[in-house]
């Protein structure tokens, strides 16, 4: 599996956010403390929004600890709007083109987890995709096939919509195949203004989600701790694991939910996936 | 394009087939003479048979002239069947997975050459090819779907009827997306026994490809020349430019011709695209 | 050898820089028109002043016209200080930390060239080195022990003079090794501030060295020239070969100068070695 | 630190030896059990003896667990002297030529541990590498500087001497810069025939070290495990942590000696530095 955070808020400095926080995202590409495995050494991703309305993204096949490049990007970078990823494999070849975050156009999208019996599937997903996009693919992950899906059922429309029913069209393949629980996820969207996050599995067993709480009311019970400074109010951070001990700095993400954030708004509905019967 | 070479007779060390010739396939990656590209530097690979009836396959993103890694296995493996490629990309990521040559069971496949304009026909191609197989594709280039069509049409079963198919249904695909010359190939593949090499293009002006000449004649005729002694009377290579100046040592493959390797025996058959109404 | 480019002036984008010239550094990796080699595959590095007086680097040790992640950082940093490198090693070995520039603090250093017989050399010019500083060398170039050389001779408090006496030592060094010409070079470093350029060898036929003429003429001359609008009157380019063919843009920097770049103001000066026993 | 394996004995296949035991040294790079860390990421390199005195390398940057070019050689490749070693670095960079093992002619040398702070002593140890020798040093670690020490000592004569001046160097000039433990070390050498093995560390508490036991006495106490047949008796392996947990299979190097395996012949000799003064 993977371990992600999706940043959102007063422009921060890379570095502030990939490496200084005691249990950062590169710390844990080593030593994840709830990753369904320790170590997320199989390549990384950061994709940021800088100059234009299309975001920088920067990927890498070797492990975030050692890349040197990530580091002094990071060290330059500022941003306001930042998905990081670190990924640990389930079976597709360690490349570049199979790093998350996936990109197309202004939009982001990440995802730990898998979807199940992939092999036995992936042939009726990809037939499900706008063949106008179809070829856009460039690596071999079922997260890049599950983007392809939603952008197909109209990510750009209406997100959660076309989650929904990406989500569904897996669920129903896979049984169709014989796979008991086609899906386990957690993914993040943006476009640059607006990132939905989602928690879902087939088994309602998902992995590990959580977001920041309020700031300005951890800054005033915390009020010697420097990394809550400089942030803006409505900075909001939704990550696998948290970056810290910070008691009350940190809420789970409820079971199969899809939690929205806008500025400093966040809100979090059910997630129900949409049968492609329903949705037709 | 890219550049290839298909070795079989006496067992080899591989130092001496891709280092040793004045104009080794490791010199033509920095300066091909006959390449559209002098410069394929865009990752390479080699595939050799050794103990097993898979062969071994050794590919990287590094320029050929580069790689520490293939010096040191080249000095180390003997076979008695290689193929060996250097890439230079037309497009699609410089990835291990893009690289040749690609295996299936004891087939290996390489191609120099495209598939004209891709995107327009990737998925109509990718559809043709066996769903048990798909899953398979590990890449995203052309070449690797052109294998998997081969493979759908039976290659394993007769290969030179298996390739008429692909290319005649490449041919069809293309020109039904308004493209005028569908196709631009070089290909060899083998089982480990045979090697089958073709060199086709829709417009009829295929990249070069040359096969060496009888040996024991050679070698009456340079009795001096190191290189001839210590190879058996039937080995042949198949390449896309002459590895060195040797007069008489080389013979172009016509165009439009399946050539056929089978220990020391040569054959050149008419090789004529078969279209898919015909193929049904 | 090598290719290089040093701007300074107002903020660029680096893709501007790097990537639209008609010769840009990026084109020159595969087709250089005037290095001694044309194809400068073996890695690559950029340096660029942002939010830190110690510069970004970011090096790589694939062809540049290949890297994903140089196109993404160079389409979102803007800097008013940039040098860049394209590599064509001469033997060292192809890994990042052998990639220019070179960076200590808030300087930076390439270097086009080499010194001749290195191998024969090198414990001499590293046993020269200030002993605080030697165990900071990470790679096993001759240019990244020049730079050392270089820093040791006191090049923060004066370029000119340290260069002259690193390249006086370098030269009395090969001499008692029997090396008829030790070194050749066409170099840059910077402060961030000001940028040195050496251009020398000592056979006196040094590799081609051009800086930009004034912009602010040149704007005149091309009013339709849509390149030379936005950038600064005190913009100026330091470049191993020209970045395009427009007539009067580039003028050759002499044989055996050194080139200083503050601002607009531009000056040459004679450049000579300077013996270790003139320096004591 | 690193983790390493030495094998002498009949001709395996390197997959057998690298991937196929319980607690391999693939399994070790993801999941170390003694290690003092348990991941070791940061590269791996194997050596092996084939058709020549010189023995092949093979080393690479990526984690051992995701190359797939290892996995390949390893089916291929069959070699009755293996050493391989995965790093965990220390600090120095990620680079092909900081990866063990490392070779002179027909010696490879590898090393778990580190010489403590480095940085401080380098340049008196460099300094005392015979300078004929010191240009082939291609890396920055402690262990190519200890190895080409050892060479420097005589390490082709006399290993043993060779490398206990070596650590007396070592110890002393650490000493004399205020370093209070300033070695800690597993080392194995070989010159393809004899394999040395040493286990020592300043403070007496040495990383661990593991020697196989008689393998004809193991194949009679278990007659249904199948990996002991096929071995002759006179193959031996020393690893930094045992590869399975058959009972009796494996025995601890006592602290402060050297281990000998010459064919199927195991001597344990105590190990003291030698300091430079008694060695002059």
């Amino acid at each position: 599996m993977c371990r992600w955070l999706a940043y959102s808020g007063s422009p921060v400095c890379l570095e502030d956010l990939l490496y200084k926080p005691q249990n950062s995202l590169v710390v844990q590409s080593k030593h994840s403390r709830m990753g369904a495995e320790t170590t997320n050494g199989d390549g990384f991703g950061v994709g940021w929004y800088g100059r234009h309305t299309v975001p920088g993204i920067f990927r890498s096949t070797e492990p975030a600890w050692n890349d040197r490049n990530l580091r002094e990007l990071s060290s330059q970078a500022l941003s306001g709007r930042v998905f990081a990823h670190i990924r640990a494999s389930t079976g597709s070849p360690v490349q570049q083109s199979n790093c998350h975050p996936f990109r197309r156009g202004e939009w982001l999208w990440m995802h730990n987890g898998l979807i199940r019996d992939f092999h036995l599937v992936k042939r009726d997903l990809v037939l499900e995709i706008d063949p106008e996009l179809y070829p856009e693919i460039e690596g071999s992950t079922d997260s890049e096939v599950f983007f392809y899906l939603a952008l197909s059922y109209g990510l750009a429309a209406d997100p959660p919509a076309a989650v929904a029913r990406a989500v569904g069209h897996i669920e129903e393949t896979g049984r169709r195949h014989g796979v008991e629980h086609p899906i386990q996820m957690t993914v993040a969207t943006t476009d640059g203004v607006t990132t939905w996050a989602f928690r879902y599995s087939s088994e309602g067993q998902s992995r590990s989600l959580f977001h920041s709480t309020d700031i300005s009311t951890l800054r005033e019970q915390y009020p010697d701790y420097p990394l809550l400074h400089g942030l803006s109010d409505d900075t909001r951070l939704v990550v696998s694991e948290p970056l810290g001990d910070l008691h009350g700095a940190w809420r789970e993400v409820p079971e199969s939910t899809c939690l929205t954030v806008r500025g400093g708004q966040m809100d979090i509905a059910d997630f129900t996936p949409k049968a492609p019967r329903a949705a037709a």
